[in-house]
């Protein structure tokens, strides 16, 4: 049930054609065609590129939405149990951050965004908003335990939503502990740009937790470890995701710090 | 290093387009493809019955085999661990199956044939040697821990032969625990065909533990739990495994039982 008394919830299969084959995509990330650069352009689209199009048109247009809040679902190969990621810090996502991680303390908090580049999500459409990731669900798969705790994360959002509507949840503030997007990393690789390594044993499955300097984190094929070089800890995220092999991302990693909403 | 004093051994990678483009196969499961019917068909053939009528060709032919032991390496979604899969009981392959348990006591060693009917598997080809499984890793992902643990499998595998050839292991024998087959089991679905449950939560990743009457089995997705019905108890395997949604397998089941070797 998503219908609530002071507000309208519409859905929608973001890629169908994906859906329908079984695929993230059938020629690129649909979740990177939002740039209004790309949204703009009306020459040689590829199927996400004309998807992105025509979300734009019926949700956007980017920036001024027929919407006032855009919740998008995802799934992730890597260990990141219940994620809400950020795209922005409009105090209104802060305010349901913190909300939501206040009755699922387990959630964590990713906030995504790289100062002066233009965000090309489907977030990036409405300021108020946030992607869902769960993980690890296995591509093309249901993993019941997952699925039943998204539910209930998509229904204190419209719980949230609607209350906020009726002017009861002022009361919300407080410090909350959110993952800040430092950067990704590659594989490291051989000359001829193949993948050189796998990610560590030690580091497999531990999205959000603290990878110190001298810490493992790749091992290669004959056994040897590399450990993280840099001068200060991180908290890696979307270790080991199938679908970021392509984009040459092995992680993505974050610093851990809290704000006060 | 697979070398080996006393035998010569080659590898071969079944499916090198599927490979190339990240998917389990082009059109059809490769390791479906080795029934001499298939294998004798020269009309109209696909890419993988191709490669099975090619791999026939320079292994084969099935049942008069060019090598003398084949190993066939797979990987699955499903929690097996590592799993040794026998596609008939000749007593090299249950020697070197209560070999590999004793040197390796959590691997699992499944039996898949069904009596009376003519196995498709590309170990069909040699009665000698059987498939190794290892799981869960997501498909197109490397995973560091089950490579290493793989490795180490093959290079026993490899030392059994070669000790095997010297007359060094007739001392082999006892008591090994086997997973036979019984048969697969298809999500519940609605008039449709369209599925409509996931694995239950509390049997998800429970390959090789006992299911017994009663306990649950499926979640539909308003949350009723499904109970397994029959009478006597079964192990499953490959739960949730995500190559086998299309097959309409949501698991096998099996049944846990000692034989002396």
């Amino acid at each position: 049930m998503i219908t609530r008394k002071n507000f309208e919830t519409k859905t929608l299969l973001a890629n169908p054609q994906g859906f329908e084959l079984v695929k993230r995509y059938i020629d690129t990330d649909l979740n990177r065609c939002f740039k209004v650069e790309n949204l703009e352009n009306n020459i040689n689209l590829n199927y996400e590129e004309s998807r992105a199009k025509f979300i734009n048109r019926i949700l956007g247009p980017k920036g001024n939405p027929k919407f006032d809040f855009l919740l998008d679902l995802h799934s992730t190969t890597a260990n990141m149990g219940l994620t809400i990621i950020l795209v922005n810090h409009h105090p209104f996502n802060l305010k349901i951050a913190a909300y939501l991680s206040s009755v699922e303390p387990d959630i964590k908090v990713y906030i995504l965004m790289s100062p002066g580049v233009e965000n090309s999500f489907i977030n990036s459409i409405c300021e108020r908003g946030f992607a869902i990731e769960v993980g690890p669900i296995v591509q093309a798969t249901l993993q019941a335990d997952l699925f039943q705790k998204t539910e209930r994360l998509v229904q204190r959002s419209l719980y949230f939503v609607e209350h906020f509507n009726q002017g009861k949840l002022d009361e919300i503030n407080g410090d909350l502990v959110v993952y800040q997007h430092l950067k990704v990393v590659d594989y490291p690789r051989t000359k001829e740009g193949e993948i050189a390594v796998m990610v560590h044993p030690e580091l497999q499955g531990r999205d959000y937790q603290k990878l110190s300097p001298g810490e493992p984190m790749f091992l290669t094929f004959d056994g040897k470890t590399i450990s993280y070089q840099e001068e200060t800890p991180v908290w890696p995220v979307f270790i080991n995701e199938a679908a970021y092999y392509e984009k040459g991302i092995a992680m993505s990693l974050t610093n851990q710090k809290t704000i006060t909403v």
